[in-house]
């Protein structure tokens, strides 16, 4: 027999890890429609014209191609791709939707899917947890980006956390002080890298691409606080966002402006934002920003205002793991329902179906007979409690229950074993 | 600009349909879990290898396959395919993970894809729900099957359902008994159509496929109750598994033994079921029975006992719509907080803000001042309630909340608002 893979960079989620993951999107969820981001799917797949052009060469690079159908895909032929982030078909799905009360405000949690290098804790493919808000320009919707992650990362029991903000005007500015208006890209580019580099390294890779060492000095000067010229309307445009941000509710001190916050991707054109944690944990768990350019891609309208965030979602569940905050929900399973004969199976099936009328979750022993063996089946999937429903126990019109953990036994009526579980 | 599409077959999701789908998959979730189910993911897309040959020729054609990476890909050529169904990779993850406490029970809510011809209603992408208890023979495995599809369908409101059972040795018996041993898929395949044929249809394709006419008329006279010699040990299994569904609470009058009941897919080995609707809707909504060799195929042992159900949750959200049985959620948003100029936006906010502490999903406006248009902006999104905060209201520390449908206002603080609205 053929051995059996996985293909390369994807993992099954079993119980375990599906059941935290579960309830920490589910908290996800409820914090994104508080916010009244309303839920959306797209499909797995777009049409490869729809991805192509929208990631820059890395991304064309990382696309999952999919086979055209019949002739076509047998030479080879590709006609689409798996989704690679989910912005991309927002702005495709909002092109063709244009009859949308706008401002739309969405939410979308979904897998994408990227062909990186496999490597600890980076999978092929990953969930991503997004809210956007197409169609206005107002500040609050910005500042809502900043509130929606600061309430869930608060809400997961993440404390030690900094959203940083930026402007891409102000980069602009800084880039034009320079003298360096035409290079902004890679100035953005080697900024990015601060955190992995520090100065000196940042400096070194800028004048390999051709700054001069007095450019790469007037950098940290603006860096260190002097005035960027022609940054005052973006700047201002931070002061606002902060303050919005702390009337929704956001404590000030998580939240701070960085100009060296560059955002890898092209389409931001106003906001960014990332947040990072304390101590040694390096790397972003959310980032986002406004893309007023993106939708225009696909709608042909010059200009459709929209500013999102995206939490990343897969390095949350690993830090919680990490940190201890995994809520641990080895099995939903509460009752493991024993059947103590042939003769007593019918009992312990009808007092199974009375648990589930409860709402209660239960399985049904499909071991027959020797109590300890079926106490081994539930200590082995870690569920708290076994109901035991034995001859006398028929007789007498009763149940008994035993807390796994303890070992204690009770006994009473179905009715009274009920109440004690719920 | 060139036009933009979605790829054949495929479509958004947006809220509306959304918030209706997820509160039925919450349902789903919660029977699923009542039964002991544990959830599992796997990846959306499996190597070639492990998806080929194991859905039959049809399968084979309707797979989406995706490139290589590198060079190989450059060339055409393929090493995986988009998930065709949730029960290979199920048998495929059981053989990777020899560990797991057996039997083992899970739940799996994802999407799958066929490159079927699109039609009303069916698409490329859609998503199944299954249930499958893996590593015992017991038939109580069998009568969950039935039972979590009885209880998940009342739970929706659905009530006039059939839930149909068979048994392939039953099939393999019957087949016998006309002399056509070596002929029973034909036989299968052809009383799989009996719905949309009938009897003097499906007669036709019988000899068509070389049967004679004594073989068809033989056939329907044990459809009729003439005993199919070789078929009691199947007909009793069927028996204990109907008696244990009942036990388990599941309405006697909603399943039945049907011996045309065949099932398409060639992995099943013991009994099958089917659920219909009554009235004029045709076709099953939900479809399974026991697999005892599928994972045989990966693991290499000799047969592995299995059992499982899915539910046709696409066609169930279509008759739901069709027969009124959907939850009606055009909007998870359930206030709107107007701001009635820059100079109250503050207080706007912060109501938001204290709002949602209390778990309520708000959206502020965007637009501010002129109320009117702030409560037409309310009234297309469907959103119930309307709060106002006027300078009025901020100096004799009040809101007002406007319920949207009536047009009725109300006054208080908002702390007695927040209690209103919960």
């Amino acid at each position: 027999m053929a051995q059996v893979f996985l293909p390369k960079g994807t993992r099954d989620l079993l119980p375990a890890a599906m059941n935290r993951r579960l309830a920490i999107i589910d908290t996800v969820r409820k914090v994104f429609s508080r916010y009244g981001f309303e839920p959306l799917e797209t499909p797995a797949f777009e049409r490869i014209e729809t991805l192509t052009g929208k990631y820059g060469d890395e991304g064309e690079k990382l696309m999952f191609r999919i086979l055209k159908r019949g002739e076509g895909g047998k030479r080879g032929e590709v006609d689409s791709a798996l989704r690679y982030d989910l912005t991309v078909p927002l702005a495709r799905m909002m092109a063709m939707n244009p009859g949308l009360p706008l401002p739309f405000k969405r939410s979308q949690i979904q897998p994408v899917w990227r062909a990186d290098r496999p490597q600890k804790g980076r999978f092929r493919e990953f969930y991503q947890c997004d809210v956007d808000t197409i169609g206005t320009d107002s500040p609050i919707a910005d500042a809502e980006c900043i509130a929606v992650v600061y309430d869930t990362l608060t809400e997961l029991g993440l404390t030690d956390f900094t959203i940083r903000m930026n402007h891409r005007e102000l980069l602009g500015a800084l880039a034009a002080s320079l003298g360096a208006a035409d290079n902004e890209t890679a100035l953005c580019v080697a900024l990015d890298k601060l955190d992995k580099l520090g100065r000196d390294g940042v400096s070194r890779d800028l004048i390999d691409k051709g700054f001069t060492p007095a450019q790469a000095d007037k950098l940290w000067a603006h860096m260190d606080g002097e005035p960027i010229p022609g940054a005052e309307e973006a700047e201002a445009a931070l002061q606002t966002i902060l303050q919005l941000a702390e009337e929704l509710g956001v404590d000030p001190a998580r939240v701070k402006i960085d100009r060296t916050l560059a955002r890898g991707l092209d389409y931001y054109t106003g906001p960014v934002f990332e947040t990072v944690l304390g101590g040694e944990y390096s790397g972003s768990i959310s980032g986002g920003g406004r893309y007023d350019g993106l939708i225009g891609m696909f709608s042909g309208k010059q200009s459709v205002p929209a500013v999102g965030v995206s939490l990343g979602i897969e390095r949350i569940f690993m830090l919680m793991e990490d940190l201890g905050l995994m809520p641990d929900v080895p099995t939903t399973t509460q009752v493991w329902i024993t059947v103590f004969s042939e003769e007593t199976r019918t009992a312990s099936l009808q007092a199974a179906a009375a648990l589930r009328a409860a709402g209660l979750c239960v399985q049904v022993s499909t071991r027959v007979g020797k109590l300890s063996k079926q106490f081994k089946d539930a200590n082995n999937r870690s569920v708290p409690w076994a109901l035991v429903i034995g001859p006398d126990d028929i007789a007498a019109g009763k149940v008994s229950l035993k807390e796994m953990h303890s070992g204690e036994q009770w006994a009473g009526s179905l009715a009274e074993a009920i109440e004690r579980l719920s």
